[in-house]
């Protein structure tokens, strides 16, 4: 299948790999509006050519968009624009709603599919891209019903070539969860490398973190070109789980500044359940093997 | 050398298998309150043999007290009581001040040397215990003009052979410098994995789990056991570091709810400078090869 990939940095660059691996894509288009991500990509093999968005996108069964999500808001309706009727395209943005709302309208809305992938590292750039880094995730699916189903079945298939479970919900609903499991976790961190940094004898702190601090901190080290978009585009949920968040955190300083031992041990015990759920041990876990997916749409 | 380790979980367990893999020690004795922990200890090896603490720590070269730092005030002056002049006794607790305090008078107050070994997993208990957990890591030595030369020298040397690099500072500023790098790191994932859970849809919440989210609050996976007394212990710090976190989230939301585009750039630029910190590019960093170690005390 002949399949463009638009933006070639972490996750762009990933999919073409796991999708030329697969056999998914027999022929690979790369779009990037950096000349030296272009190249990169180029020379380290996950194109096998580079087009201008417009060359790239006419005449291909397959366009992935996979750059930031405030650069979607004027690519994705571009790319429409100038696709043909039988051509799919699909994004990986991080934030759904505001995406969805900028083609709502659109005459190839049903060739589209907002997706999201929920993978990825700290490290961005072609470089960083490698192979079955979607392996055994969750990708989620929303609004199926305003795409067409030729197209939502290719993009299944798709996503089910990179290993990938299924989830299906609304816009709105994956921008909820999200912001609960991943934008918050990224908000904690920078906040934390902040908290941390603005402490005078840094020296010794740096000196000592340890791996509790490193595998805390990981996150503040994404990049503020694909974060700072998707705080904006999903500020009212990341805000309530700021909230959230905080209120717990204070309910945790306060119990232990009024020495309450009792509760303090509660709050650890409630907090040690997260290894159960993280650790698969989770009843509500699919897995691709059984080929089944989830609906969440209510 | 005659080696006795008190405590046969993650730390004092791996510390052992170092030990007589470097050939450091060459007769190891273990203690531990928890007879399934000791048999186990026994049965994978990590001990030659199993002993009370009696007959455990008279008639040895090296003590070495790796156990939750409440019952360390218990039994490092025990062990203090017992001991014959020669032998040297240390711990690995992460909080030191009170445990230095509560031996401070003790007439054999300089065969001790107070240490925190900068390492550890979220796993605790013999069968987590592994080789190599400390290498190239940072031990703390506090105080160490409270000890006899002998004994610094012997745990210098201890830590050197667990491939351990050594920072020297008082217990009151190893606290405050734990506190912000370890302490509140593991807060904060408690905080996060209850803020997470006590959501509604926490069924959608945990398929979604991400790889961000896994790394994040992977600390919040931590033993009450080992860390209620830490915070009980360093409560003043702990307070003050997760302060200091707190109003940096605070400044996160708050920047994110007025729509301030320029300050949070700023925000998670400057988060993002830990990066280079992490990655080694720390001019302060000391390694072990070289044999420096580095003196905080003021």
């Amino acid at each position: 299948m002949k399949t463009t990939v638009i933006g070639l940095g972490l996750i762009g660059g990933s999919i073409a790999r796991d999708l030329r691996k697969s056999g998914f894509a027999t022929e690979l288009i790369g779009v990037d509006a950096s000349e030296e991500h272009a190249s990169e990509a180029l020379k380290i093999g996950l194109v096998d050519r580079i087009e201008t968005l417009e060359n790239g996108v006419i005449d291909t069964d397959l366009v992935i968009i996979a750059i930031p999500v405030n650069m979607e808001l004027i690519v994705l309706p571009k790319v429409l624009d100038l696709i043909g009727s039988s051509t799919t395209v699909t994004d990986m943005g991080s934030t759904k709603k505001q995406i969805v709302d900028s083609v709502r309208n659109h005459k190839r809305r049903r060739n589209y599919i907002p997706a999201h992938p929920m993978s990825g590292t700290e490290n961005s750039g072609p470089a960083a891209a490698h192979e079955g880094l979607f392996q055994n995730k969750i990708a989620i699916l929303c609004d199926q019903e305003d795409s067409g189903p030729q197209h939502v079945a290719l993009i299944e298939k798709m996503l089910q070539s990179l290993g990938m479970d299924i989830a299906y919900m609304t816009a709105d609903e994956q921008d909820h969860s999200t912001a609960f499991v991943s934008h918050l976790p990224h908000a904690a961190a920078y906040a934390l490398a902040n908290a941390v940094q603005a402490k005078a004898d840094r020296n010794i702190i740096f000196d000592l973190a340890s791996g509790g601090f490193r595998s805390t901190v990981r996150l503040a080290k994404s990049s503020a070109t694909m974060w700072h978009p998707i705080f904006q585009q999903n500020r009212k949920y990341v805000v309530e789980s700021l909230n959230v968040y905080i209120k717990h955190l204070i309910e945790f300083r306060d119990c232990m500044q009024d020495e309450d031992d009792e509760k303090m041990a509660a709050l650890i015990q409630n907090a040690n359940k997260i290894r159960g759920v993280l650790e698969g041990q989770n009843p509500h876990f699919v897995k691709n093997e059984q080929k089944i997916t989830k609906l969440y749409t209510k």
